[in-house]
């Protein structure tokens, strides 16, 4: 992946070529997750024999994915023995607490992946070939598989999110966690502050995980539940903080400014609320990950985008907010970007 | 992509999410290519609204597109404007007779894309999910889409194999060329020896796309047709050399050496079999393009692989050939392997 604008180099046929089958890499990572490749490279290195017993698979297929894995530097491979990598280790094997097998299965769902089938119809029309508003459809179950699935994505962000938000910000405070998920930011901020109350909003069948996380992280006393659209229920009594994480970039920006606005009425004087984005620069195309994140924003919405800072600001802006505060997430494609009431 | 080797870098969860989202860039290219986007470039830099009017689709939809090609190094951005890399302009602009596009097209044929959305299946079962013996089922159409679609790899590829395979002879000879496909070696001979004759073999409907690139070449009244299975028909009076393009890929090793003892019993005395493969080496997960094409025969045959010189070698062997040379094809994934009756 180039850092913004690549250099005129050389793109031979082998570099257009392996675009072209880079899909291949999605399959092989999953494969490997499914076959249970990451747990048998955990007890050490093995070879095609011992994998694939583990696996309960073939060895041709065995060995042409672990090899395939190989190229692509998701496992070594040394004197015909695989072996796990430091970062296979953290982020691949199911022992990891960092194990994004999960995220795998979310991205893998045909809800995300079939508008990719049909890619040059989206960009035709400019929306979603899926139907009503696509993944923010009401109820959408996706969310649910969200909430389930893309916590290992999301648990490294939330340290650093509610740092920010709290601020130092000690004593009794109320936050709302709009389009709350696994509930991991909110819950994050009642880990941090013993005071404060959390107040989960998201459709009722999302919030059952958020509560779930919740109990386990021993916070669910503080933790009450707000079911519905943020479009649409009353946010209740005013807040210290609204979290709004992961949300915006589904909306075209009139939606977003007016859902700022609502937060807004619903904050305390000098209230904060934060946002959790993928903030690409004002060039569109760095950093990679972060403007990338556009393209699901066009195969799964009717109107979503990675907001760049000065996007974002302008929507706060306009919305009545000041004091407006950008704050990347290290080792992280996240941006918080915060406003004041 | 890693050669060979990766030192124990840096897998951070981005680079994990990258590969989970890998099959993006498959569909971006396609889709660009579809919308004609690189035909748009072609005329110059242009903005995401003349791009937009040009492939007669949405200005949201372009420059999310436009951004991600960008992002990926495909095309360049600057100043709001995308233009072409004189890498796009010689493998995506449909005016540039090097354009890849079918090459895509070939590609993503639902009998080449279906299997990786079953891949821990084959990875289990060490096969195709494709019935029978898959993509080399007999009379299978693939190889019509194939000769006509993948021209456009294979030619720069012609020139070299022809200088291998002749060798500097002059002079009347006789060439087969086994699975002839677009049949772009055997009349690469016939252009470099004017007096060679030359028989392409391959599925009926196959050879008409191999004897109309003969008739364009200027060479069909030099090019006799075969029709049947390698494996089958009668190969008839000995050839001074054999071509067995892109072909044992597709077999097992010992239908590999089984077709080779054909070959060469159909060879006059010291006449050369020349295979063109992609030749990973030893370790196999080095040269990266070479050794990922093992992946490609595991989703579409029931035994093929990628052989490395040394397999190639043992079947040539075995076959009973000797003086076996390998001729790496410059700037390219393929080799050249010639052995002699």
């Amino acid at each position: 992946m180039h850092s913004g604008n690549p250099a005129d180099g050389p793109l031979t046929p082998g570099l257009v070529f392996e675009m072209m089958q880079a899909h291949q890499r999605t399959a092989a990572l999953k494969a490997a997750i499914d076959l249970d490749i990451f747990s048998a490279l955990g007890d050490g290195p093995g070879d095609v024999a011992s994998i694939a017993r583990h696996s309960k698979a073939s060895e041709r297929g065995i060995r042409i994915l672990c090899d395939f894995l190989a190229i692509y530097g998701v496992i070594v491979k040394e004197n015909g023995r695989y072996r796990h990598t430091p970062a296979s280790v953290m982020y691949l094997d199911p022992r990891s607490p960092a194990c994004m097998a999960t995220v795998a299965q979310f991205l893998s769902t045909p809800e995300i992946r079939a508008p990719y089938d049909h890619l040059a119809e989206i960009v035709r029309t400019g929306r979603t070939i899926l139907e009503g508003a696509g993944t923010v459809e009401p109820e959408n179950p996706v969310w649910v598989l969200f909430a389930e699935k893309m916590a290992p994505m999301m648990a490294p962000l939330t340290g650093p999110l509610g740092t920010v938000v709290l601020d130092g910000q000690t004593g009794p405070i109320r936050v709302l966690d709009i389009a709350a998920g696994h509930g991991l930011f909110g819950i994050e901020i009642a880990k941090q502050n013993p005071q404060a109350k959390v107040t989960g909003l998201d459709w009722a069948p999302v919030l059952r995980v958020a509560l779930e996380n919740a109990r386990k992280a021993g916070v669910e006393d503080r933790y009450d539940m707000l079911p519905g659209s943020a479009f649409e229920v009353d946010f209740g009594d005013p807040y210290d903080a609204v979290l709004l994480t992961n949300f915006l970039h589904h909306f075209d920006k009139p939606t977003c400014v007016g859902l700022l606005k609502k937060v807004r009425a619903a904050l305390k004087p000098g209230g904060r609320a934060a946002t959790l984005e993928f903030v690409p620069n004002e060039d569109r195309i760095s950093p990679p990950m972060s403007a990338a994140f556009s393209m699901t924003m066009l195969t799964t919405t009717t109107g979503g985008d990675a907001y760049t800072l000065s996007e974002l600001t302008a929507m706060y802006k306009e919305a009545g907010f000041g004091g407006i505060t950008a704050h990347p997430i290290p080792m992280s494609p996240h941006t918080v970007v915060m406003g004041r009431a």
